[in-house]
Order: structure tokens, then sequence, then C-alpha cells
């Protein structure tokens, strides 16, 4: 059981904002198909795991590949899908890198369909910054249905 | 595409949070049937497009009027709906505006019945500072099974 | 009707990121059956009314008994829930103290299922400052399908 407590006095208030932003940003990017700028929100070395993969996902060609390939399914499909983060649970972790761990939704909508819930997934993030930007060094997705 | 970049250094976060403080109280406005009130969170000469409508919604007494009708619709049906704005990705633009780019969902649940997602929806607002208040200027709301 | 408006004044904004932070804490504990702690976020001498009861919920061990019982029949059913609040409406009542009204999802999904809407509902709390973190005095949630 991965829940923080007591970050109230971690300086985590200040970045509160910014990492929320830094999802939307990121989630926009990813449901928009734009693979290698959303692979640019990782750092070049990092790492996702999800449920359905015995190895975890490595570097940003990788993941840019991993997003084409997916969003071109969806394109054939006619179906748009959204994803959500929320319930954001932030604590710092050293010099300016957090960990969050977060629910994550996924929505699935057909062209002339009716929206459905596709997915509810935890997603756990270190985030660290590179250059001024937040970026994601490591992710582990876990899916409820999965569990 | 529309999702922006490189915010973290525009002095947006400062105004992240009154940002979603605004589309609460916006939001929990419309759901409620506060016509009047909801309206007065536009500018008085704010545009409001729909994929439905040919044309904009245009001015406050407009946008109050469709609120209204749609308002007494779901009443007669028992329906109520719950509008969520959430994935915000503002940026500023010129002083004190905003841009923001967010998804929105519409969930609907009868009274007896069961909840169900109504809608998934890309919202782009303009938002600028009237009096000291954050109103809304300009609004874009796309469904995606109408993508 | 309940919907505040006016708080971009009140100081609500500097607490903003601090009431979502401690909805996150406070949801992921309730989801992972952390009984105890959870029942900590609530003043000794909460209050928690549920339209499903006829009397409120009151203080922390009858709060933790609740979700332990809770949490283990979800267990045997094998299914999961999610619990969201989003669109906070904040308003700062007094010294350090806030009213939030927001909007609540639970989302459930069963071990090899899939995910529903299970719950959409209206949230209404007190929070207070006791020794220097927030905690639920009041809560009383409305749930949309008996509205």
């Amino acid at each position: 059981m991965l829940v923080h407590r007591d970050t109230a006095t971690t300086g985590v208030r200040d970045h509160y904002c910014e990492i929320q932003q830094f999802y939307a940003e990121h989630m926009q990017l990813l449901d928009s198909g734009a693979a290698e700028e959303w692979a640019a929100t990782f750092t070049e070395d990092a790492t996702f795991r999800l449920p359905t993969l015995a190895e975890p996902v490595r570097g940003r060609q990788a993941l840019a590949a991993a997003v084409r390939r997916t969003h071109a399914e969806l394109a054939a499909a006619g179906e748009v899908h959204r994803h959500w983060h929320g319930m954001l649970n932030v604590r710092a972790i050293g010099d300016d890198a957090y960990h969050v761990r977060c629910y994550a939704l996924v929505f699935a909508t057909a062209r002339g369909g009716t929206p459905r819930l596709h997915r509810t997934c935890v997603c756990e993030d270190v985030l660290v910054r590179v250059d001024g930007k937040l970026l994601v060094r490591e992710r582990t997705v876990t899916r409820d249905d999965l569990a």
C-alpha cells in the first residue's frame, strides 16, 4: 500500500499545480497521437511498466513507437481515447523530484457511438526536473481489472 | 492540434488553482440550473460554439435561455447531469487572459436509475478578467462521438 | 442551492492545492481499505451523513468499522472501487476552515471484468485544521440517483 501522508509540509504544494499542468499536456499529447512530443515528456532512459508486458518499455524511441502503433489502431477503428489522471497524491523525493500515485481513467468513444469507460488504473510515476522541465523517469501502471 | 507546451515559465502556475475554482463554480451553477448566475460567468459578448449548432450562441441572455430550456427538459425527465472539466492545459495569452484546452465529461443519472457516461468532449476557452473576476469570452466544444 | 461564488478574494487559492492533495490521500486510503488511517483524516467527533442512513455515522471508530465492513465485502466480491472527488468548490469559513462542495464519482471494477460507473454524488465537507493537518469535521453526501 503506497498511499502517502503528511506531505503538507514538504514543499509539494508549490509544485502541485505544475504537476497537474504537466499531466494535462502529457495526456493531451498522448491522446492526439503526438508520439515524439509525448515521448519527450519522459527522460531519455525512462521506464514504463504495464501489467500486460513482461518487460518495461525503455526509452523515448520505444515509447514513441508504441504510441504511433496504438494511435494508428484507434484511428483505423474510428475511436478516440481520453486519458484522465486524477486524485494526485504527490510526495517530494529529494531535490525537485516527486513520486506521484494517482488514479487513471481511460474513456473511449467511437465516431457516432456511445462513450464508455474503458479502463480504471493506478499510475505511479517518478518525476524529475531536467533543464527546467518536469519529465517522467519511471512509470508503473496497474489495471484494476487485472489486480 | 492545439496542445500547449512550455507553460511552466509563463506565470500560469499562479492562476491554475483560481481557474480550477472558476470551473467548479461555473459547472455547479450550470448543473443546478442557475441560468442567470451561470450566464454571468461569461462576458457580455461571449460566444459559445457547439458542434450541433450552425451558429455560435452569443451573449448572456441567449446562454441563460439555453440553460433554462435544457434544465427544464432534464427536470421533466427526472435526470441530473454533472459536467466535469479536467486535464486543464492552461496558457497565458497576454495580460491576465488565458487559453484553456481541457477535457469535459458529462455524467447523467436518472432518479432511481444507473449512472451513465453521457458525453466525452474537448473544451477550449478564452478566459479574461473583468472587474477582478475571470469570465469566459469564447468557448468551443467538440464532441468525441462527432469527431 | 449551495454553489459558492466570489471566492477568489478569500485566500482560498493558497489552500486549494493542499485540499486537492488532502482528498487524494483520503480517497486512496479509503479505496485501499486502510480503515484506521482513513478514519484519522476525520476529527474525533466527525459526522458523516449518507442518504441511505437515518442517522449520521459519528466518530472515528464507527467510520473505520464501516470501511472495514465495506472493504471486506468488496474483497469477497473481487471488486475494486475508486472514489474520485472533482470540481472542488472551496470557500473559506472563518479561521483556516473550509466548506467544500464537490462532485464525487465511484468507479467499480471486478477482477477480469469491465469497469463501470457505480455512483454520481455531491459531497459537502467542512474541513478544519487540527495540529497542522486538515481533517473532515462534517460530511454530507447526496446521491444523484436518489435525488
